[in-house]
């Protein structure tokens, strides 16, 4: 296994132990998980805003990947790859995206030792270079839905703090983008990418999500409808997990996506556009890990069983035989093991570290175990240890495995019930927001200027409205008002800090 | 499928024959086999270089990244994602490799509207922005080897004309690095990536390649040894078809890369970089496609079996039942199946479809083979038809795939082997590139010069010398003279023109 190991190691041993807390320091303590674990490192001098994103992390990433990857696939999206660069001309075809980007640009402007004639954008979001193409592949009726998702990195200048994953001038996503014949089918579009991301949160990396839609004043620049999963942090912060954005037809009409329908007749398509970045590993280690390091469901997590051995010189060969054979049943069973059987390091220490790199389930097998022929199981986080029967053993890890994820979503499940408060004023908002943090729900009337009477006291936002059908407040059958202007309340708002 | 298809289709059906020759207008015909299979766009004015990769195109990539990432994995290599931007002053650091790629990068210069400090290059290769953390990671023995890799774009700002996926701007590619305690370490983990690259080749693109070593004055910049596998295209070229690199220890003594050994000394390491690219994807089409479109080997192949259904009104639904039955049995066993039943276009108008786009094996289920419990089985690009039993479909579908990859290998070997002469003066070596193009094998001292008068001539290079091993012209027991100078020869030459 050290063979295997070295890329991610390489810290000093007095490293291993995260210093800050939880609860206290959340900002320091998610930087040290973030290095300690050896996820990521800031990128040096001359960079900043970037990060090195190291196996242990890229790992989880690529683990993401696979598990939405194929839910695509299922849906009919295939993938594709566009150039890196947007010629500026191609980003001003579509006014909305250029004054949304314009000031988050990197700019190319020489190829070689030449001055370019027109400078090139290094891609924020790639709607203006894939919408013409579409508008090409797009004759008929029977060429829709098109579909077509990029796996990539997108560059986005933004001066603030840097935060691996959550925020870096420089992050990997996909980005899916269709075109449909009509507002139906590219609504379900919409609704279909964003039942995905859900299912990335509440089915892959165990944390609920609340679901609904940005204000209209907070849209995607040019989208008719941004819908999005919000994920509640522990610090009592939103992080905007995905989003789904139904475009309407302002794309098609920028980019001329018309198709001829069955009547012959020349029509606009209906666009859509999805997104989910690497904040979703962000969100899913800041919402798991502990004091300990990093904590990951067994879904996600790229080792998910790690067997220490526990012997000394005269048990050593019975110990490790007997620990192999039952790596190499785990293995079998397509469970991902790791037999940890340096003999430069102790237990002890071993313990330690799958702690701090958050493998869900440890085995230990010493000398008792081998004679009663069982395996003595921990969970992380939370050290529950039971003695199981050796024979069975990837049946019984498998529940173990579940037994981890379920305790891990029940905790964030729990934690995000407790976190949404109603509030039917303005003072009540700025007042439970203040003292609680959390999602505040509040009867809105739907004008900006509300929002921006809560937003200038305390920084917190409309992160998200319900959609109507979840919506009481929606429709004319309630006569609440705005908690903030006293105005009729036309939509419930969940106001929150957020990322 | 007529929905899943929607991405790749869009072009009208006069559009679906090739008019070149792939004989006579190699070149041209490249270009339309790209366009009408779907694989690939160029990128539109203002982007010259670049090109659009569509999803026939791109599903390539991926089947090649699946095969080769999976060797990666076993093989102890951990894939990671480092900043596309390398600060100026960081490819300065190793002279070798900014004197390599100065006058090929793409510089960004402002961030949003500010102007930066220091000009950022688009990563044209990562060694400078990979090493300085290998370096960070790496104190002990106990830390080699390291391996990482990428799977990324690079950026080359060439002005020489775009041949999709041979010559663009922008290229996919992965690049691995690693550091090894000492030369052995190093130098095997060089061979291990190139024989994993020849198997790329070999065992999954139906392609034989020959395997050696540039020319010292033909390394990549800043190596000790480059070693190469290259594949013969049928216009007589040669392509470098991936690239290892044993690089010493300049970059650890450019880039501080120290460890401490066994007995607390420092020493530096050995390290390696390897690097495949999307040009496979050039090889590949360009090896095996005819003028009747492309045609894919079924390991690399998106879909393996097309099967359609030949029916009137009358057998429609018996037909149509029997070659879901067909399809459900493949597709459980594995087999990438598709069932093309579009009722709005003819079996003439389908076979010439999936001819053009390389779907390696068709069946075609009519009421004959419905009566007699058979399939009719046709392969690309021969034609070679055949009824076999509806019975163990799955199985005798393994061995018609089987066959076709023998066929198409075989077909590459036996032009490789005609394509493969021997020379003994300057005038013969440039006799034979001149008539036949393929390789020439000469006796060569070694110079740079004596290759140069040949380049000069007729724009023929070295492109490989076998390794030692494999050279009897390496060493004292011969007595050959350089085929140019007449000095004594010291190594065997395999002059081509190249892509």
């Amino acid at each position: 296994m050290s063979e295997h190991e070295s890329a991610d190691s390489g810290d000093d041993d007095q490293e291993l132990g995260i210093t800050k807390s939880k609860e206290y320091e959340t900002g320091e303590w998610y930087a040290e998980v973030v290095k300690k674990a050896g996820l990521a490192n800031y990128a040096p001098e001359g960079m900043s805003g970037f990060i090195i994103t190291r196996p242990r992390g890229y790992a989880l990433w690529e683990r993401l990947q696979g598990f939405l990857d194929a839910k695509f696939k299922d849906t009919g999206v295939q993938n594709a790859y566009f150039p890196l660069f947007i010629p500026e001309s191609y980003l001003e075809a579509e006014k909305d995206i250029v004054e949304g980007f314009d000031p988050e640009v990197a700019w190319v402007t020489h190829g070689g030792h030449d001055e370019l004639e027109e400078r090139l954008a290094v891609r924020p979001t790639s709607e203006s270079i894939i919408t013409p193409y579409i508008s090409q592949w797009v004759r008929s009726h029977r060429d829709l839905p098109l579909r077509v998702n990029q796996w990539c990195s997108v560059v986005r200048w933004e001066a603030t703090e840097t935060k691996p994953f959550f925020r870096t001038k420089e992050f990997l996503w996909q980005e899916g983008h269709t075109a449909h014949a009509d507002r139906d089918g590219a609504w379900d579009e919409t609704m279909t990418r964003l039942d995905q991301y859900e299912s990335v949160y509440e089915d892959f990396l165990a944390i609920p999500v609340l679901r609904g839609q940005k204000p209209d004043h907070d849209k995607f620049p040019g989208a008719d409808t941004t819908t999005t999963v919000e994920a509640l942090m522990p610090d009592g912060k939103s992080v905007q997990g995905g989003t789904s954005h139904y475009l309407g037809t302002s794309f098609a009409e920028a980019f001329d996506i018309t198709y001829s329908d069955e009547d012959e007749a020349e029509r606009h398509a209906h666009t859509t556009s999805w997104g989910l970045s690497w904040r979703a590993l962000g969100a899913l280690i800041m919402t798991h890990s502990d004091d300990q390091g990093l904590v990951l469901p067994p879904t996600v997590a790229p080792t998910q069983v790690a067997i220490v051995p526990i012997w000394q010189e005269d048990t050593k060969d019975e110990v490790l035989g007997y620990a192999e054979g039952v790596a190499e049943e785990l293995e079998e069973a397509g469970i991902r093991v790791e037999l940890d059987d340096r003999d430069t390091r102790n237990p002890g220490f071993k313990f330690n570290e799958h702690e701090l790199n958050g493998i869900p389930v440890r085995f230990e097998i010493g000398p008792y175990e081998v004679e009663d022929d069982e395996v003595t199981v921990v969970h992380r986080p939370d050290g529950e240890q039971s003695t199981v029967d050796r024979e069975g053993i990837a049946e019984t890890t498998r529940e173990h495995l579940d037994e981890v994820y379920a305790k891990l979503y029940a905790a964030a499940e729990e934690n995000l019930e407790g976190e949404v408060r109603e509030a039917d004023s303005r003072d009540e908002i700025l007042g439970t927001i203040g003292q609680h943090g959390g999602y505040v729900k509040a009867p809105w009337c739907g004008d900006e200027e509300c929002e921006d009477e809560i937003k200038d006291q305390i920084a917190a936002e409309i992160v998200m409205v319900p959609f109507e059908e979840d919506d009481d407040r929606h429709g004319t059958d309630h006569d609440d008002t705005c908690a903030v202007c006293d105005d009729d309340a036309t939509r419930t708002a969940y106001f929150a800090k957020s990322y």
